[in-house]
């Protein structure tokens, strides 16, 4: 489900550039860092990202290596969510040992209670 | 929160006509009807909605009487929800009796389980 911490997050990436292309997380990832099952399929979320009026593509994410999807993007701007786990040094030098120059931004939260499992916790 | 019910709705709808001008229910209706809190409150669900690329205008719904919202509009279709409690002709014969020539189409469900409380409960 889509929530206004979406939201704010696809607005402030989609500010950076002007061509916006959303990773959407595989159900692989989601079981593993999540410890629960997608409320939507994979698929689903990519239909969901994609009816959104900033977003000018979405994609699942290659499945095993995060740099494969740059690989295929060649992004100039990678802009992280305030959760994510990766580091943006690694994926700067990463990204330069593909040719790929690019720089990583870290966004940040509008409000760290608006999380869907806040938010379903709440109703 | 914006599912793929929503989507399926909202695709519907705008397949009806040219313009389409989504009338988000109040917190007032909300709290009567679902005898909840709303997860949002009216105007994020405003902007939740307006964010989507098939939604040209959200507004909130006049508090009290359905029919100032109609004169506001004037719309030519009114696409009601497939779990939206209002009669059909009542709708038709108060539109003609303000002067707007309009019909109203009933939407059907993707899918009876696609609803926030189902989703919320599978979690």
């Amino acid at each position: 489900m889509i929530h206004r911490g979406h939201l704010h997050t696809i607005s402030k990436a989609k500010s950076l550039g002007d061509v916006l292309v959303v990773v959407v997380a595989r159900d692989s990832t989601i079981r593993q860092r999540k410890k629960r099952e997608p409320i939507s399929d994979e698929n689903q979320r990519v239909s969901l990202i994609s009816s959104l009026r900033q977003v000018d593509a979405a994609i699942l994410g290659v499945e095993g290596d995060i740099y494969d999807t740059l690989e295929r993007v060649k992004p100039n701007v990678v802009a992280l969510g305030y959760d994510q786990h990766h580091m943006e040094s690694e994926i700067e030098r990463e990204g330069r040992a593909r040719g790929i120059n690019l720089t990583v931004v870290r966004l940040d939260s509008p409000d760290p209670s608006v999380k869907t499992s806040v938010l379903l916790k709440d109703t």
